[in-house]
């Protein structure tokens, strides 16, 4: 599974073939076959794993009994960090899972609805309180989202802050994005 | 070039042939060598163009005699609704300048500097106008732009909100983030 991480971020799920994943992974394509009948099982259980880790995440923090200003930052600060710290993977999970089988794909979009929605329901729980003022709160959470998603596009080892520094950043500029009062 | 936009942001540089590119214009190989020698050059034909314009986009306000909150407003409004008109084009240019040969990829990673620096002037100038309050330019300018560039990846022709009036929302969210003051 590393070994098709790194393949697929690097030089994308369609120029990756089975057998270089399995001569990255120090293995004969037939025993790779033992474990993943197909390029896109293993695509499908990178992807699978890497929403449902981000989905944990999202939903420990969206049902605490907590303000919505505290979830969001919790959610962002480790939302961010996940991105940051495990940017190979996420650049898989984020950029690769469209090239899926429909039934897969299914899979994916559906756990994808589910993050998405976690974070709408703390936004608009925190406009009713009147903590947050959001003008459209679909727009909010895809920026929210997009800010999280894009560190993976541009994080590497070489970046100078570190994934936990970087969230606790990112959690401030979002909320003053949704006009968060003290 | 159309046709190389379109396979190399639907399965990769990587993954595409000169040849797929060729037939999907409707030329032979041989004519397609004509105008550009390698797949490489082409990459690099759409990289550079794409980064000049957006380039170009973000000079023409950062240069213009406005005070710097109208000019990130303007800058963003146009940065949103470029990559989200020309999303397939923003994903090549994005996505795939990695893949370039070194002389190549040095022009556009000059290119992308120069346009991350007029973005942490414009930020650099307002907080010492005191129009915004940030605690990190360089963090303020790459989450600016983050959300610029990502809307490049979720961009689709079924997206409700038009190129120009998500601009307009991106715009008011940045200022917010910037803690522009009225």
């Amino acid at each position: 599974m590393l070994a098709a991480v790194e393949s697929f971020a690097q030089r994308g799920y369609h120029a990756t073939t089975t057998r270089d994943i399995a001569g990255a992974a120090g293995m004969s394509p037939a025993a790779l076959y033992v474990h993943f009948p197909s390029k896109a099982a293993l695509l499908f259980t990178i992807s699978r794993s890497g929403h449902e880790q981000t989905l944990t995440l999202v939903e420990s923090v969206a049902c605490r009994d907590d303000n919505p200003r505290e979830k969001m930052r919790k959610i962002v600060e480790d939302f961010v960090a996940w991105h940051a710290r495990r940017h190979l993977v996420a650049r898989v999970v984020q950029y690769e899972f469209q090239a899926l089988p429909e039934k897969e794909y299914a899979v994916i979009a559906d756990l994808r609805r589910r993050i998405e929605h976690r974070v709408r329901d703390v936004i608009a729980e925190g406009a009713e309180e009147g903590v947050f003022r959001v003008s459209d709160v679909r727009t909010a959470a895809r920026a929210v989202l997009s800010l999280g998603v894009d560190v993976a596009r541009w994080y590497t080892e070489r970046t100078s802050k570190t994934p936990k520094s970087l969230g606790r950043d990112y959690a401030e500029l979002v909320l003053r994005m949704l006009g968060a009062t003290a």
